[in-house]
């Protein structure tokens, strides 16, 4: 593919391969929110192959916060069931890389990183069901308001694997009243993007101390007749991974994420063959 | 808990945990089918770990045959977030064991087996939507008529990961025209059981040449007016696990389901912590 440079526009219009192709030459380095509009986009773990079992596991245990959507081959920079010519290495607009659990540096590429026993893990994210109350006239507040979404650390426990554990992530978006049961239903649509939510109300309850201090991204005002609705949150997985201080891991740097062939509608997240 | 005989109308009303006493107790070692009403059931494969991480992978790219809903931690015969005391080397009324791909015993206990590297991946079943589709009043002319659903080998290639690769195996349902998309619907809502069917219609599309003849199970009769619908099938991680000829191997016997404390309508199927 020619080197090009697509405006915003025409991103958003794009199919997959073609934004891929513009973060893969540089020709594109920013977030991904609406690109490709209805293809599934998804966060990134990519850890070592002996570390890759646990985490495994660990998915399966906490669904909602770690929906597994793609899992390379050991070493295989590939993953075709989520895209024709996905390449791990240089698809994704920034990356972030953590050693021993300390953050080392955000890059553009990690060709220089690759190594033989690295296994790629793609996860779900709320872009999916935000897009779905987007179209259901559900209003999101971040979004409206051109913000980053709160996001908490709440007191409920994880499932732990090996050396994977800690505390669920939940990002928060209040919701009329009338449409929280609406909002439940669509979310619930899309299990492998959080689904349903895991609270509503009282923030208390979850163990967050106050809604306008959030621990990542911006506060967000809950206006009278809205209810704060609690979703599990991308960020929790990164969270452990970090904590669980491996040799090596590599995220996606946040709102930089990874963008499927897959219809962010699809019943599977899983390309049939061609 | 004290040794009793349940009736099977009591085992049908039975706790999950009461069923699975009776079957450890050696006191039930009959089908599970319809036993601890409403509960999820379970395919088991049992594996050594270091081929743990390429079937969880295999799972991952084939969800509809391979519905993952419990991994347990090596050598740990708990699965902690399907049901509080699960034993899963007594908890299921009768075991196959593999070596090398070869049949070897059906046994009632697999604690004589049991070794510290052997990893317990649970999977869905297609009994869980099957009683949706009877509650919604669609027949399922296996069941009415007291046979076993046929299963064939269709020429549908799985995703390889590792050792495991092969074809989907399908079961076949006659479905009156007028439900067969309602059928659909209720199916997909059970993505942790085989979700939508993978097709329907002329069975020479997915390679099978004579309904008349499955490869498992029992013939059942299409009538005038029905389609023969095609769901993907439990059969086939068991199929793929014998072609890769792992030193050991165990799986439930046909039928004889491993009985979850989860509902089989849950949203996941996680226990949430006590």
């Amino acid at each position: 593919m020619t080197k090009q440079t697509l405006s915003h526009s025409e991103l958003i219009a794009a199919a997959p391969e073609q934004v891929r192709s513009a973060i893969r030459h540089g020709t594109y380095n920013g977030h991904t929110a609406g690109l490709a509009a209805g293809k599934l986009q998804c966060n990134l773990a990519i850890l070592p192959e002996r570390f890759a079992l646990d985490f495994l596991r660990f998915c399966q245990r906490n669904p909602k916060p770690c929906p597994v959507v793609g899992v390379s081959d050991s070493g295989n920079p590939n993953l075709p069931t989520l895209g024709r010519d996905i390449d791990i290495r240089t698809d994704v607009s920034q990356y972030r890389v953590f050693k021993d659990g300390v953050f080392i540096e955000e890059v553009a590429d990690i060709t220089a990183l690759w190594a033989d026993d690295l296994v790629t893990v793609a996860l779900g994210c709320s872009f999916t069901f935000e897009n779905a109350l987007l179209r259901n006239n559900i209003p999101v507040r971040h979004i409206e308001t051109g913000r980053n979404v709160p996001m908490y650390r709440s007191n409920i426990d994880l499932m732990p694997a090996g050396p994977f554990a800690g505390k669920m992530v939940v990002t928060m978006r209040p919701i009329p009243q009338a449409q929280v049961e609406q909002a439940r239903k669509i979310s619930a649509r899309y299990p492998h993007a959080h689904g349903a939510p895991i609270g509503f109300g009282d923030p208390s309850t979850i163990g967050i101390d106050d809604l306008a201090l959030p621990d990542w991204g911006d506060a967000v005002e809950v206006k009278e007749g809205e209810v704060p609705v609690y979703w599990a949150c991308g960020v929790t997985p990164q969270n452990v991974l970090l904590d669980a201080q491996l040799p090596l891991c590599i995220t996606h740097s946040p709102g930089h994420m990874l963008i499927a062939d897959v219809a962010e509608d699809a019943e599977t997240t899983i390309l049939p063959p061609q």
